[in-house]
């Protein structure tokens, strides 16, 4: 990754993505173990949400109106809620001319995505093992066949992020941003590809046939980090959320990325010392293997229920924010990030330095949004709004 | 206006807006003269589409296809549509507290929508003759009495615009790019500002009760321009679309600005040179009185016929490519636009160096998207993608 380049990226149209994606590392795999021959497909019925609303998780936990306590959320979630039945449509009975060149057609729907105000942009063949076994909605099997899955991603927002605990009001905002914002998106990139006579298919917060780790990784769009089911990407932290569009044009695919996280996280446990459920795990090697994948070993059930009931705002996202991956592409964190990618024996420096330099605090004086809480859907400011917490890895060990 | 204001400002917390409107001289009223005691409300079925459509430009321009012979448009549109009842709905029993304070109201639904990704938001009240007086689509009379409008713009995309001719196949994408997201935008803060209490509508592309120049006008973001209808932007020139919210949360308004366009459009005749269909006035002061506003003598049908039958691409948008104030927001174009901005000697200077530059002339190595046109249903390739015109004072005149 070279440090010169200018923020002038944006403005010039020689450059297909607005953050310097070609001078990542590729890698023909992605850097965690996936065991492909064992992975089973997921039944989006065993999912965390959907666990907790149908009483897995306990009665006090079956009600999601904690997540969007905060109005703006409200208002974001019910229009993702419009998309949900935009995702899928005709196809044009005649293919357009000039689409059977994957090369060319990968460029173009990548720059289409990106003139859709898409933050970053990947490409891989769809894993079928990604794809669900049967649906929430119906407990009907879920097929779905296409070839490829292009991964949209939006940032949650670098300035909410500077101001906000993450586990504030605004929490579940920053996430229903970047859901609402790429289901937009994805519905209006599958269309036009169906109108270019392929079928193409949205899979977004409020519609999913695919999970999006694989596709995440496979992409090239990050890789796992210690917070365990979350893809990290190297210009946006965990920072953003993403939607899909899985479809049959012919498209060239990229590669799997290494940019020496698994080294970082092992070295950085910001996230779990901060993580307000202690459900991160402490330890340079904390991984297990899930349903065929290595990842960190997080407890998502007490996420889960954090978010859910979470007294000090609404929804959570700390690990989000504390992580130092979690900063603005400014001249100065690029080169920082340059350095935690290329040069291992610095990582231990960024992280010394990060703290140093309070990142992971909020700056709260850059607060724009006003707490609300609903309660009994009456709004009322809450006294309180969002509280730093700090585990140890002897606290852990205890529970 | 600063010109030593960074780039840094997009993660600047402390910074409301985007760009330094801050710095922008605020006047008492537009720069153009609006005699509201004269102006008539107007009626939708009276716009140049509704009279398009109803056969009032002869039968050759009642199908408006034209404007969306490239597919990518049409999925645009179908989004915008998607939204188009998404305008409105119940308003929550309760005001939401601290909801009383219209500075703080102001600050925090401008940093609401800027968080949505909004490129531009200004407040003014709604003045009561930028209210239709009857509906396009029923014919019924149309009455909102809001006090407040909220608009909303998004940029067409710089690097798309310097790319494209203004009248080739991606034209009517770049204005539904801004239609369809302000749309999303506004009909989200539309929703979150009713869950506070109060009543608010959204007024997108698919679903207006309001008419928007006056309302930019107003609210300080932007001068009447030699085009006639359009409001130009110091930051975006004419490269964007809005959307707005009527409401009655208490919020404190903006002020309308002066960056000197006036003196500017009367030296600079740009738009009035390339326009392929003739439709935009020569000469120093070539205005009109158009029911109560001052405005450059346009000729609406010719723009309308144009844009409805271009062969050269689909829809029409030269003369917010070729207008000295498209430009990026690098430091130099921001040393440029402080200069036309504050001395008026620069502007000579500035409009020639335009010329000399090249700018107005598509940068086609940049250009991403395919050109593509439907013809029946089928899509093709087409054997020709955008054209500049040039006329002369003396062609116009002798029409």
């Amino acid at each position: 990754m070279t440090i010169l380049t200018t923020y002038k990226r944006a403005y010039d149209g020689t450059k297909l993505d607005p953050y310097p994606v070609e001078s990542l590392k590729r890698v023909d795999r992605p850097t965690t173990f996936i065991d492909e021959e064992r992975i089973q497909r997921v039944d989006q019925r065993a999912g965390g949400f959907a666990r907790a609303r149908s009483g897995g998780l306990g009665p006090s936990y079956q009600n999601l109106l904690g997540l969007f306590k905060y109005p703006l959320s409200r208002a974001q979630q019910r229009m993702a809620a419009t998309l949900a039945d935009k995702v899928d449509g005709p196809v044009a009975e005649h293919r357009a001319p000039g689409t059977d060149d994957p090369e060319a057609m990968a460029r173009h729907i990548k720059a289409t995505a990106y003139f859709l105000r898409a933050d970053v942009v990947g490409i891989c063949r769809l894993p079928p093992y990604a794809v669900y076994s049967h649906s929430q909605a119906t407990g009907e099997p879920i097929e779905c066949a296409h070839k490829y899955a292009i991964a949209v991603l939006v940032d949650q927002d670098w300035k909410t992020a500077d101001a906000s605990f993450g586990n504030d009001w605004i929490s579940t905002s920053m996430g229903f941003l970047s859901y609402s914002t790429t289901a937009f998106i994805s519905c209006i990139l599958a269309d036009y590809i169906r109108k270019l006579g392929y079928p193409a298919r949205a899979h977004h917060i409020r519609n999913y046939q695919v999970m999006l780790p694989p596709i995440l990784l496979w992409a090239g769009l990050g890789e796992m980090c210690r917070t365990g089911d979350i893809v990290l990407n190297p210009f946006l932290g965990t920072r953003f959320k993403a939607a899909v569009v899985t479809t049959d044009l012919p498209l060239a695919i990229d590669r799997p990325i290494d940019f020496g996280l698994q080294d970082f996280c092992s070295k950085c446990a910001k996230c779990a010392t901060h993580c307000p459920a202690g459900a991160i795990p402490f330890g340079e090697d904390s991984t297990v293997v899930h349903n065929g994948y290595v990842k960190w070993n997080n407890d998502v059930d007490r996420c889960l229920k954090y978010r859910i009931g979470n007294q000090w705002g609404s929804g959570c996202g700390v690990c989000i924010h504390v992580c130092p991956w979690n900063k603005p592409f400014t001249p100065f964190h690029r080169f920082v990030r340059w350095t935690m990618t290329n040069i291992p024996l610095a990582r231990r420096l960024a992280i010394w330095g990060d703290d140093l330099m309070g990142y992971g605090t909020p700056n709260q004086k850059n607060k724009w949004w006003h707490d609300l809480e609903a309660v009994d859907g009456v709004l009322q400011t809450p006294d309180r709004s969002g509280k730093r917490f700090v585990n140890s890895p002897t606290d852990r060990a205890s529970d």
